[in-house]
């Protein structure tokens, strides 16, 4: 065959060309970056990677960083209620958080190693038309807006209009990290959530500090103050909305050691969450495959959109190495392999991101600072957001996943 | 629980009400017919179940006819062609034809030995509703008309407006069976299709002859003519339009043996191929699944659909036990769990019956007869039709399903 065209080099389209050339299914991956590129610049995300995603890492052969050292075991709650909540979750397999400048290079390079086909060149919706007469297939996995709009937007999957959190995401040091070690999520009733993150970067195992702020909340001002404008003043206020809004973190940080780890270890702006179709037919005939961003994109509180585009490509995969005529029917398979936890995924983010708050995701939060059980099946659905949304759809649900563990209202 | 309600005691409910009770799920089956009725009355079909659906009877625990003398091992195909073709297709596993009167009567027993609550009563749309109040999921498992017309009909998947065959099925005595023992399918161009199906009845190892006419053709008189108004002329007429059609039955006839094993061992009439809506939402706001003919009705002319009803059955029955809130969400989870096989059953049976047939699928035809691995793949895809419509969706398919038989152009 000639082979599978993937436009993007991130999570998505590397998975999938990794797992066809396990089968060696010709791949060609195009990328605007070059892998020098891809691991410098901007900190690109703050992203962890799940039990299940992890799994799909070592089928890939890519498990490079299997050390206890690398992995965090669960999550450590905080709500900032009158009378707070504190309450840890604890997974089934633990979670670990890379740099994608360290990640997506290594993994191109195994790309390569293994026969891949790496082709940096800025592709853009009409080039699509090109690369399909040359491939089988192509699928687009990148994210980047010209490219994104080739899928419509699904309003029914898509409530917001605009993005739901202002984020600020930096690498810090000078954080001691929770025990055991795990990401606390610590949430400032009307202000927004901060998600601090044990991760591997550049300068080691470090902390990634995630504020997710409600537009016209407190902490608001982190997404727009200026760090290369005054360093300093920049850390201030950021230890001064963490001492205020999240005390749990707030607790094991020294402030005489904390600092960003360095200028370009801050990602500021936000994201509008949007669920779009999963293919679309060119002017020649041709299939196209929406996979990653290109397909799904999710506000990134509960980590959800690397592993979802590591699902999504992997159910790509398989449906290429079952089927490989790239005709509507073939795309349609993809889509209902993989439409309950990608859409999933996206209802349960909504969800956790409305202001404000569900009454029923507060029934959900409340009950989980009562109950290990429930605290704990919470957070081992990190790796399961389809069973997540099974709990989460509804207030009957809700209600129902409680009365199971003794918890009637 | 307040447990299931199924309405239907066809295949597709007792399949699910018996995997549902092997959960301790409570359950009740309406019908309009008593265990009696199923067990009397005219000939109601000629089905075969394929393996996928042995196997899971077997799961079922209800494989009661699991003896060698049951079986059968693949397909004889006559293509009455100027220079007709003639050759085999073998199973991986084998396939087993039973009498409806004696099938449903003693898995209905075991669904009520095992708990199952059977309750003899007609049902309407109406009642749907009464019931739904009483219980936590009603299944509509019926094909009876005002009970399907609840599931508005498909028209992107219901291509024709009328049955496309009509239709002649009766059990006979004195064919001997083929070597080895399998259907015989001989299609009669421009008449239409004879399936010959080994099948238990009551008078032990008989012979099913169902005849697929098509409107027009030599054979439609077989749909029409009255065998109670005089069953010598019936049996005549039908051992002659077998003689001048279907000549690899007709050699394996004793005509002085010949003879319908009853009077009601006979059944006219035709299908209206339709695929219905997945599910409905009633004005009390709950929800009601299509199960079976109420959702999927396809013609017999490839045995799909008892088959397709049993697997639709099992992926419903799955849903229910991992997920006991019956809102949207659930009925859209089994919706995208079943629509790939159900679908494409109703797509390759609606290509089977098209007048004049598709030259793909003739090439198709053409293809077994001169290569076996092509002929066993399309046999024991009966066992799966969702990979056989893989290979016959379009003429590209069947294009590159031969090449892989280095079969090129």
């Amino acid at each position: 065959m000639a082979g599978i065209g993937i436009v993007g080099a991130g999570i998505a389209g590397l998975h999938l060309g990794l797992q066809l050339r396990q089968h060696d299914v010709p791949v060609t991956i195009y990328s605007d970056r070059t892998a020098e590129q891809l691991a410098g610049g901007r900190l690109p995300n703050s992203v962890a990677h799940h039990h299940t995603t992890v799994a799909r890492e070592r089928l890939l052969g890519i498990d490079h960083w299997d050390a206890e050292e690398y992995f965090y075991f669960g999550h450590h709650h905080y709500i900032g209620l009158p009378d707070p909540l504190s309450f840890p979750g604890f997974f089934t397999a633990p979670s670990r958080a890379l740099d994608y400048r360290i990640y997506l290079p290594r993994i191109l390079g195994d790309f390569t190693d293994r026969g891949g086909d790496f082709q940096v060149r800025p592709v853009d919706p009409a080039d699509v038309a090109e690369l399909s007469d040359r491939h089988d297939l192509v699928v687009v996995a990148s994210g980047r807006g010209s490219l994104s709009a080739m899928f419509p937007r699904r309003a029914d999957k898509s409530p917001y209009d605009s993005p739901q959190r202002k984020l600020c995401v930096g690498l810090y040091e000078g954080i001691a990290h929770s025990e055991p070690r795990g990401v606390t999520m610590s949430i400032s009733p009307g202000n927004g959530e901060l998600l601090e993150i044990p991760i591997f970067s550049f300068a080691g195992h470090v902390t990634a500090l995630l504020f997710e702020n409600i537009p016209g909340g407190d902490t608001e001002v982190l997404a727009e103050a200026r760090y290369d404008d005054d360093p300093a003043a920049f850390e201030k206020l950021v230890l001064e909305k963490t001492r205020q809004h999240h005390p749990r973190t707030f607790e094991r940080i020294d402030p005489a050691k904390f600092r960003l780890t360095g200028p370009q270890d801050l990602l500021q702006g936000g994201v509008l969450p949007s669920v779009r179709e999963d293919y679309t037919r060119l002017p020649n005939g041709k299939y196209v495959v929406a996979l990653g961003d290109a397909h799904t994109v999710v506000d990134p509180v509960v980590g959800q959109g690397a592993n979802c585009a590591s699902y999504s490509a992997w159910e790509l995969g398989r449906t290429i190495l079952e089927d490989q005529t790239f005709d509507e029917r073939f795309c349609r398979k993809v889509a209902l392999r993989r439409e309950n936890v990608v859409h999933a995924t996206a209802d349960w983010t909504n969800l956790m991101v409305r202001v404000p708050p569900a009454p029923h995701l507060l029934q959900l939060l409340g009950a989980m600072s009562a109950n290990q059980a429930v605290a704990d099946t919470f957070t081992d659905n990190f790796s399961h957001p389809d069973r997540q949304w099974d709990i989460l759809a509804s207030p009957e649900r809700v209600r129902k996943f409680l009365a199971g563990h003794g918890m009637a209202d």
